[in-house]
């Protein structure tokens, strides 16, 4: 009977969130690495099982991936070499065609089908696809290397309109079609902004931002872009997560709902954080 | 992080019957007996908002509800005393007048408003309101004792079409608009017949139907129609059960989902019935 | 052949009429007077039927009541004493019970039946139903004396798009759900202006507003808000007709095309002022 | 008093109709006689005003009209004889011509615009148009003389649900686009029955069919299609009547609801006939 | 081969123009001329192909027409002699009663059927119809000569939405329906800008308009409505030409795409003209 | 002039066609081979800008692609051998990641950024994504070779609806996900009978079937599945033509239009098929 009540507790919380939510966008940033170990493959399962769920219940949810650790690896059974001029890394025709295969033709379906062992419901999205994303070079001694120079999101919302569940590979095209390899955080985070999501979520291996990287109680629960340029400024955010904490900051200041940096290895964490009270990893809101 | 993956297991469970229940129909009778006690008030609120979370995320609630303690009570104050013919109650038009004033000016407010304090959702209905309940008059010698005629769902789908609570009082009028006295077990499944109701259920103050009667250990779960009338036949249930039991039968056997007898004073047990897989009460479910 | 002209021409009159007021709201104030005494049920009968005419070439009307006779006689028969503070008759929360029982689940019933006598046609509202008419105290000491806050149409509205005819009990709540006693010719205005009705028509057992009060040929034939905001102040207009002329006054500043005052007790009196060119009773009307 | 008695009569029977009659379609033969004579364009003026009230209460109008006198009258001013061949009169290209512009250029914009004095309602069209009359020769000796082959109510349909009034010249073209003069009341019934008319009016000048010619007092007021047939064979009905009578017997056989011969000179003869409960002229009602 | 690649390049270049122009409205001016002679027959049913054509690929178009020769002939035929009054030519009432027979008579109902070879796709309809031309008399003098007062586009809109092709007569009505001679010219730009028409085209017997009279080098492919307004006030443009030109004047600075004038006398010139990158004619595009 | 009257009468020829296949969906299979060499980049550019026209007035083009060289050309540098079992060719599940990474990643994109040149109208679509192609394996020893058990057209249906053409990458999954290597030539008949296609078009690089291989005088112009059943029992069809050909006999029995086998090195074959009155290539048409 007491497990009951707390069943019955937990419905109660979770139900006007159902309500709240109805209609609206999610965008989830899956990382490459956590499908590149093969233990993750219950991760993604599970991830897959949150993404449907939410859709049943009338979000919205859009997923996006890269892929980095699978790339590496076809690129090292083609025996191909990274290749460097002026001290950067270059990235040549042939290395974003691998770019592409792998992501568009790799990475995507593997999850798209994890989501439709549940039913026809994920679509793979590239970012050709209706000119999705077009790129811009970022600088012309680095090849195809490129920068989101616009999104145009009237393929997403058609799909979604259909109720079905986009997955983006994030390649971007220019404006004569050829591929270019674009980081898929800034991706994520320009496709919020161009559906105007009510959340944007990423799925890490961290269980949030630190105030100071070595103490788990200096998790940061709630905080602002402010706050965040300032850490990014002071040093305090770095790495791998500054092209997250850019595009949440930017994200929430053109009006995206809520962004948050959650731990991906917590089964479940995205209903635990879509429809329960309690806070979890880190959650970006606009000041007002 | 035990009691996170306890809610994750409840949404994971709980969300698909969001998706299944969606727009469908579920009769909820609510007994007079309820609302009789004082210390019911909090039972009154527990409802009325496990019925907003119903429609919330979009299911098609109606309430049905009757008040025989009330009209007892006013009758008293009025100094109205009971009349028999030939050994039978009889209801005269003086009775009638009481019991619509009861049913349809004190115990329906009283819902609409428990319910309406979450917002303006709830619409009373009474039985001649839009031709709704059609009586026909039982015995002549009764005066206005009255069965189900037929049920002219229109108001109610309107109601429903527009995301309203209809609450309706189990009074039906004739054809030239005289009112009567119907049995409540008896509208509320002929409103969920009329309504293709997905689910049927009874509120009353006992765990569900046993087997034997003084053994709770006899509840029974599940049940169909046919066992039902068995168990009338020979006397297993008897009394005040009958209108509840037959009406059950009666609407599971037209075409309604299921039937529930729930024990209603269990905290939020409507919202565990249709959103935990786990049996409550006794559901009566068609043989096929 | 005389005859035939004479139809011909009340029929070229009435037609242009039904195109103007195709679709057009028209709130009809109904008083409990014309339902108390026995030979009124004919007026019931006949007013019923004017109803549903306008209803049936495509108008829109709502039916409000009141019931004052009805009330003081349950209170009577209960024994129940008007009570006073300071000098002011007090409705506490056992008399606002009777008014609201009174009210909802006699009067409305009885005007819902009258109507429905020819088809499906009437609902009842209560003043709690979807948020209808809220309340607030006019004077604490009077206990549940209410004036009308706001009134949220949406109910009405969707009855009406519905081809429903409403029938309004003129209960009020509070915020948390308690109900008010409030002046009937007030909510009739409130719901004209919330509706932004063609007409507001108060049927009364006079002929109309009189600039002598004892002579009939001082009848006021068509006036201005101005007009009878002075009439108020001279006194000429007094006691109970303070209420309907006060919400003339108001609605016809806050848009409502017309308001009327007339003699409920002329047969068809509603027919005769919508379909004819010929005024009947008293007409307000906006300057400009 | 008396007279606004006798007014309100005249609403509470004509109400029912409006609501009976709306969106259905009338089809009404407007005589080129009624046209002709100087002191008849009042006639045309009553005529116009309660067509477009008919609209303006929901009803779907359609005048059909020919035009025989003013199609002698421009013949003779051209100077051109009737021909005969084998003793039959032959209508060649000239003359065919010549009914062509009277009809649909003269006589088609004398009833519109009488019509769209009381606004933009009226719409001529000629049955050339959008394929309305396909006509098929009668006999190749008389040249253009035409019967209705097929009527294409489509341009008709699209007209009425834009709540235009279509006024139809009654000429036919064949499957190569030539004119042919055809029967203006064959065309009226062949329209009547396919749009599935619920009536059908030829306005005349007798006052209906008699059973005795000579004797007023043998009006028949209602009749069916088999008592007409016999009626037809025993020659008391012949001459200009039989291609009217033909059409009322072949449309209600055809589904049109009732068909009317009625006497065109009495004033707003078409409210009357349709909005009173009162017979007038003759009325054709299918056996069943 | 090389056919075929000819063709194909034709295709290339065709088919952009029916998305460019998909849904959009081509007013075109077919002149009385055209029909006069016998040999133009053939020439009408050219020009009824290509409107035919237009409008299943999905454009809008609507044609206009005069008849000046046809009206001096059956002026002629009835020994009708042209009246002058202070040396201008009057239109009295019979001589506009012969001008609309003509125009809506017999030149209507001849281009109708010319493009109703093709299927039931064109609706003729005459300036009263639905109040499409209101006309103000020029000059009282001059009795019913008149300019276009306001187009009333209703109808044709109807008629557009429905797929039909509206061919227009040019007569005019003032506000009590009497008829009057208007310059057709004058009415095909008053529709097209009424419409919003991305095209006016003038079918003419010219080449286009010339800088030079007499040196047909001199022809001015494409102008503008101020050179225009140069070219008229120095003379090079005259006579007949001036209404044609004002219209497109008048027309372009209204907002029409662009305003034609073609040689109506080169087969399928409207084709070539919407279809082809190549010049054809005169062009009037706007300034900016 | 002459050059002009070719142009009119190609447009003629072409413009009902364009009605005649308004909305009509066309099934294009392209091939593989078209976009190994070097020199087609061309050939791909006149192809998409051929699929743009059509969809640009109003067709519904789908196109269905392999890519064997391409796959070949990958599994070569990654050193993969192919491997035999019982003497048949196996695909493992290396072999098949690797088809799918081509397919999906690298001849899909290219197609889809060839037409995308046009705007955003190409959309890539791999078997997998919401269900479209359920593969069932054909011989477990083969492994990951599959047939087409089921399509599932809801995607196509919806990015046709909403304007874009699908692209389609013939790969097939599994009903727990996993990638099966099918061949393109059936999945786009299968696809075409799904749609109710009106065309079924194999861009090949011969001239079409013929009744003796070596004589081009022998090609068939057009033929029925019967007798292709002929031809392909007697050997006169053979080779890679089978599986073009065995679709084209299942698609057309089983309802679309017309199958067609053309010459894809013809510059702009597809248009010249499609809109030209000329026979190319070989046509399968239903017999009856």
């Amino acid at each position: 009977m007491k497990a009951a009540q707390a069943r019955a507790a937990t419905l109660v919380e979770a139900l006007p969130y159902i309500r709240r939510f109805a209609d609206q966008v999610v965008v989830v940033k899956y990382g490459g690495n956590a499908l590149a170990g093969a233990s993750d493959h219950d991760g993604l399962a599970l991830f897959a099982q949150d993404v449907v769920l939410m859709r049943q219940v009338g979000m919205r949810p859009v997923v996006v991936h890269g892929g980095g650790p699978q790339i590496s690896e076809l690129m090292s059974r083609l025996g191909m070499q990274p290749e460097f001029r002026d001290g950067l890394r270059v990235t040549d025709a042939g290395t974003v065609g691998v770019v592409q295969m792998v992501l568009t033709g790799q990475v995507n379906p593997q999850i798209v089908a994890a989501i439709n062992v549940h039913g026809p419901l994920a679509v793979g999205v590239s970012g050709g696809d209706a000119g999705l994303i077009r790129a811009v070079a970022r600088d012309e001694r680095l090849g195809f290397v490129g920068d989101v120079q616009t999104v145009n999101p009237t393929i997403l919302r058609r799909l979604l309109d259909d109720e079905f569940i986009p997955v983006v590979a994030t390649v971007g095209t220019d404006d004569i079609g050829r591929p270019y390899n674009i980081n898929a955080d800034a991706v994520a985070g320009a496709i919020a902004e161009a559906l105007g999501a009510a959340k944007l979520v990423y799925l890490t291996d961290i269980d949030g931002l630190r105030r100071v990287v070595d103490d788990p109680s200096s998790l940061i629960r709630q905080t602002t872009p402010d706050e965040l340029d300032e850490l990014m400024a002071d040093g305090t955010i770095a790495g791998g997560m500054i092209p997250k904490v850019e595009s949440c900051v930017h994200a929430v200041r053109a009006g995206v709902g809520r962004a948050h940096i959650l731990d991906g290895r917590i089964p479940h964490v995205l209903l635990l954080e879509v429809f329960t009270d309690e806070g979890i990893g880190t959650m970006v809101v606009g000041e007002r």
